[in-house]
């Protein structure tokens, strides 16, 4: 199971917590924790095994929630074998919705995925093997935007979705939706954030002359492209990129960047930390 | 020989400067150039010996006089083994200053030092050995500004500097003394431009959450950390760290960037583009 | 156009090679150089356009010839829209497969596939969409090795492929199919060569310790994993990786080293130097 | 203080430390750990701030020394402020010592200097600034090594130092002192192990032509080159970069991977895991 968790800081969370565990018959095989001393609170991610004759995991959600009302704590518990449900939103790149979907394929990132969505046809996804996927076209324009916003959101709703992947969606969700989905929507912005938001950064980091360029997974707020940073990560360029070499190097950045946040995300390992994030990375 | 040149693109021209050189009885070693398509400008550096019989450095400055006329090009043609004169200013934080020592004693970068100068005085530079190099405090204030830019230039003039780094120099330079620096006045600003401008970079990039940081070296222009970009570098770092961490770790970055910077700018392989800047790095 | 030489080192090489491509009606939009002054070999690549008025591609392949025989080059030319035919080769693990197919479907990579040889039958490639692409299965042991070598270099000329790419193919090629190969067969190794060279080298890179993993692309020899390299990159990893966690971020590496490599070969960017490559990267 | 400890892995490790931490009136401040799944053996490093009314220095130690017996640990609980004891021994090429030095006067590494040791005389140590750190003169040569090892042992526990660092010192060790400094005697090699062992590195690398160079920081075992890494980074390099190139970019590698090993150790970062480490890093 793995248990995430934070509260303000205070002498004796970690003896609490692994006493609390011993006692359940569990035993610890990973554990990370961060003491944010500049605002006084404490996070925590423990993964556990129940060993023989533990006490349920029912048992064990009662106990853990005892502790978090004693210590104020903001706490998520879960089966590790338990996957996440997750919707993927696209627009015309798709090699961020290609590489997420060849990675579930093979197994390696632990999800279901609900949905595929996008504001432009199902032709335009080309290059992506969707299989059985379920793709649903829903396109946008000023006009009908707070229709495909409120379609949207039944679906995510309708399909339980946990988690919902901005794989290159190139519409800015609305301060409402951003908010419905408040710390469960990702997306992947192709610049080294807080550099070049907006629209075109590489043709920004073009003009500017940059050395490096890269890519920035977050947390959607209504701020764009404002919200807590999940991963990040550049490569060199050279003044020979012209912006479509810088294009092309960013795909690779941008898929790996996003498949990182979007593992942390389904292995519990990120906790939101106000406009930041903690990120217990393995 | 080292040829550095630039001009409006046309067909011919590197046929006309390796046909100088080769008729002039040199061998290319290295050759390094760049086509910027977009605006249809021409960069080139050119790197030679001259052959036993060659002709003179005087008669191939006048033969490269000549093709400049005739290409419209912006041109530098010196001795390779001619150091550059260069002058270090620092305020209160000396790693990149004593890097940059270091690395002039070790015969890794090519140059004169003039002289340092410091806003500060010199037992404020404690842990760097500056050995028999002349130290400047020259004290400034907001009214004192001027006169202690006055002063500067005058230093720089007396010196024949034909380069001033600002090694962590934490004053702004007005714009009047960017101007005539302009093009050899290379900052090391301590974050990965253009994020994180202005003061305290480090304390914006905690505040922001950036799973990166990074320092960039820039040829110094009026507008603030906004100069083409020569060098830039960055590591990765976590939520565990302080501020102060970050500036720890940040002081290796800093100094790496600018030393490279220096050594570019030393061996003249950064050509300006407007207001990028063309860096044939080795 | 792209011309790719390299020859024993003399003066006036480039000014020979401008000043035909200037007197022919071309303009050059690209040109890298080398110049090996250990042996004494000259290395350049060249990418030009053939002006309104120029010789015709024919004509300029003889007077590339020619000049070829006077400067004792090895050369080659050709037109820059021609598409290189390449065969790929993999056996279980499809990743890299998988990412090439992508990057061919929009256009990163300017190839034809000729075909998809696996050792294994089509349904292990389960996780990778080969659309139309033609594949091939050919089974192999100690027994039937030679046969199964026999039949895949006749496909390869059957094919007309200009290069094999061993995409996570698990089979050491023989001495004389990499003789007939050499200098066109790319294969990808899942380590920092010449660290962990054959099999399972994550696991031996676990054993050992090591804080970075890494891959190699580079030309099959008649040497296992001792042919020259083209291209190379690395991740940091730590004590909490597992075997599995290596194979798993090491799949990132060895697509992104792979694809670099390959793009490169495609684009006559790499040049051989003995057992060293010269790589003109962009 | 600082707390590292390593011990089989059971159930209930963490509760009984932080309990007693928890206890005796402290209050954790960090805390990393680490189990060994494979070999079923467990880490951990806990940093803690002894609050008003807590139990003494003196007691808490007799604590863990009961919880160390009961769980068959090695432990190390000391002082947080109080400062190794570290020898720095040097050949001709002071880059990592003039580092390490510069970085002890600005703060960085928490140590006390015992001694610069070099096989070469003072005068060979030109660009570092010793200061009033004392010198031994030791040279050696094969007839001599019994003798000067003897010697350096002897200033070793005469000065009571902790850690021996060799900083490009480059002699090798005796099996018998080797064994004497097991896990208190840092080495920094100049390639990125396991490739390149031996004399030379640099060289060797040109030789290969691999596309990244490093630098590796390893505990000193009777087994060259293979004792427990600590720390390695690399960086990019070319078929342009000559053999001196490598040196001079390499020196950065170096001296960057040394000084972070050193002060992981410093701070009891770096427990041993049999031929391998474990690294608290931050």
């Amino acid at each position: 199971m793995i248990l995430a968790l934070s509260c303000p800081d205070r002498p004796g969370i970690v003896a609490a917590v692994s006493t609390l565990l011993a006692e359940a018959g569990c035993n610890i095989r990973d554990a990370q924790q961060f003491d944010d001393l500049e605002i006084g609170r404490f996070f925590m991610r423990v993964v556990f095994d129940r060993l023989e004759g533990a006490r349920s995991a029912a048992e064990i959600q009662g106990l853990v929630d005892e502790l978090a009302a004693r210590f104020k704590m903001t706490v998520s518990l879960r089966d590790a074998a338990a996957r996440k449900r997750v919707m993927l939103l696209v627009s015309k790149f798709d090699h961020c919705l290609a590489d997420l979907i060849y990675r579930w394929r093979i197994g390696e990132l632990p999800m279901e995925i609900t949905a595929i969505v996008s504001n432009h046809a199902r032709e335009h996804i080309a290059s992506t093997d969707l299989g059985d996927l379920p793709f649903h076209h829903m396109p946008v324009n000023r006009q009908t935007k707070m229709e495909q916003e409120a379609e949207l959101w039944h679906l995510i709703q309708e399909t339980q979705s946990d988690l919902v992947v901005l794989a290159r969606y190139m519409q800015v969700l609305s301060d409402g939706l951003s908010a419905k989905l408040s710390g469960r929507c990702i997306n992947i912005h192709h610049s080294f954030l807080p550099g070049f938001k907006g629209a075109k950064p590489y043709h920004q980091a073009h003009e500017r002359g940059v050395k490096l360029i890269g890519a920035t997974a977050h947390y959607v707020t209504s701020d764009l492209d404002e919200g807590p940073i999940i991963e990040q990560d550049v490569e060199r360029i050279s003044h020979r990129d012209t912006p479509d070499d810088l294009v092309r190097k960013g795909r690779d950045i941008e898929r790996r960047v996003l498949a990182r946040a979007v593992r942390y995300h389904l292995e519990d390992r990120v906790l939101l930390n106000g406009k930041k994030s903690v990120v217990f990375t393995d």
